[in-house]
């Protein structure tokens, strides 16, 4: 019996939509506000989910308070109160679209959890905007 | 690299469920108070989704903006603060049921997004009961 | 000790904004797309709360199923699947906006409660816009 | 078509996390405070959904009401209000996670579903942990 | 300049609305099913608000940061996971209705945050039903 | 018959807590991870409350529409998707805390609404986290 366990998480960020390769002008025709050069922000909300079989030991499939720790220390550590375009290594040559954060997050996550486990991640940029990455 | 891509929207509109072709009794019979003659109404909540491979020039699957807008014109402009029953074209001979108005609404989308991406629509009638359609 | 014991509830009703001693120009020049004259409608959510000191013998200021009990007879009974404009009594002479609406709930709760409890109401119309009314 | 139609419920429960076979040390040891012998509790929240064909008759894939009483006579009145662990059947000999908790609902809602409809559930433990069970 | 600051928190419980000088046949006819001897539980939200003067030099009322692990040390580590009726000492012999709940949290709170400021406490019991205390 | 009106906004942002008087260390000191120097954001939602007569005219305390377009010109088109300590004249020389900025949309707004209407604002820098300002 396969069963998906989910936990949310939450990390605010500045960030804004911009390539090193272009200008400033071809920034903001491309990308409009969001290319602001001062930076704008999120609260990032964040749901990762694993699908597995139940462990008939535990009943879990994944202990969600070991979940909720590699959350913390893979994401809300890295990306909290953080500059992403400055300050966090994935994006210096990497645009922080959502989608690109998506897919970076599930990066980062899918290393520290175990291959029997399916991995989705779904990154809300504000309550109306969100992206969900499953590693296709 | 498919990641998929989600807006919120939102209109507000009246409607009843009822057949033409069935009298005002058999409609209470079998739609109960949902089939009332005059009405009632409810706050839709909408969720468009979006899913295919993220463009390595913008770092998008679609500009956000652009699926707003496309929402505004296609759904908002022709369902909110309108009569479901009365005034909108699709649901003259179609019971406005959320199954129904779900299915309409992907269809009236569906032809202006790229034949590349996926596309689902989830649709809120009242914060308790939701449908979702994805083209199957 | 005082206390304020709060509880939600839901109904879904249809209505227009318009003054029947108007005409329908003059009610679309003031309402806008809220005059439809075919109408339409709402997810309205209610919070009802009352105020007053905990009894030492329940640990209630006043039981909570007994409000939501009350709450049923006098608004969901009376308005929930109801065309306003047509099917509510209290509206025939009056524009159902948020506004009235909330003063016209309060009004048939507040006789029900006792007058040692105070006595306060939201309606939110949408997510965005809501209402409160608490007597004065 | 094939719409899916979901339909959200809720239930408050006392449990605790544990194996009979275990003693109370080795239960803590891996479930931590879970595992308080005195119980602790949850709001659950729930979401099931049905996915198949629209009747071309009604314009529902399945009337919302039926749903909504089914959940009512086969979950809320078997778990709210109860003690999982001490009450609900299910529970005597089989660890009340999440991940059991809404296995055990599945079950007891798929033979009443028809079997041309796909059955989903969705368990809130807490608003921050969630599990999902489709049948696979 | 007076603003009020506000912080949301959580911690899930079992209880049993219960008075130790009735029988269970009297508790359970006034407390119905909530009088369960087995206990049931709830996700407890919590939102603690503080009112006062904005400081000049911060610009903070008061610290989020110290309000939050206020918080933590005088509510969630006391009441998570824990039977309020057994292992919570305020409730020995005051029956764990919201109202009570919310008053003992408030008095906890009270002592340690600076008389300058007034303080409000908001409990949840469920989604639907809360309750507020001032300190009236 | 006072009536509270209340509309919902929403603004992103960049931010730091940064007194330009302090340096660095000691702005770290105090704000901790939200002086970071290269800035973290927020997504702000926004409350905006008037309390006041209904016109017995329209059945309006305030338009809803006149308050939300108040709300775009004066908050939205000057705050959002902007850095508030670099491009909003108002934080040059005040640290922009929630509340502090509270007090700054309380005062840009105040000059535009009647004064027969009392304003509350409520200001949520994250789901967790909130200030209100009403002028006191």
């Amino acid at each position: 019996m396969k069963v998906t366990v989910s936990r949310k998480a939450h990390f605010n960020a500045a960030h804004r939509l911009y390539r090193p390769d272009w200008d400033d002008t071809k920034n903001e025709a491309v990308f409009g506000k969001c290319s602001n050069p001062n930076y704008h922000g999120h609260n990032y909300e964040l749901i990762v989910s694993v699908k597995g079989e139940i462990d008939p030991e535990t009943g879990f499939v994944m202990d969600v308070k070991v979940l909720k720790d590699l959350i913390c220390s893979e994401v809300e550590d890295a990306f909290d109160h953080k500059n992403l375009n400055l300050e966090v290594p994935e994006f210096k040559n990497l645009n922080p679209t959502a989608e690109n954060i998506v897919v970076v997050i599930w990066k980062k996550l899918r290393k520290h959890i175990k291959t029997t486990l399916d991995l989705e991640v779904v990154l809300y940029e504000t309550p109306r905007n969100f992206v969900k990455y499953a590693g296709e």
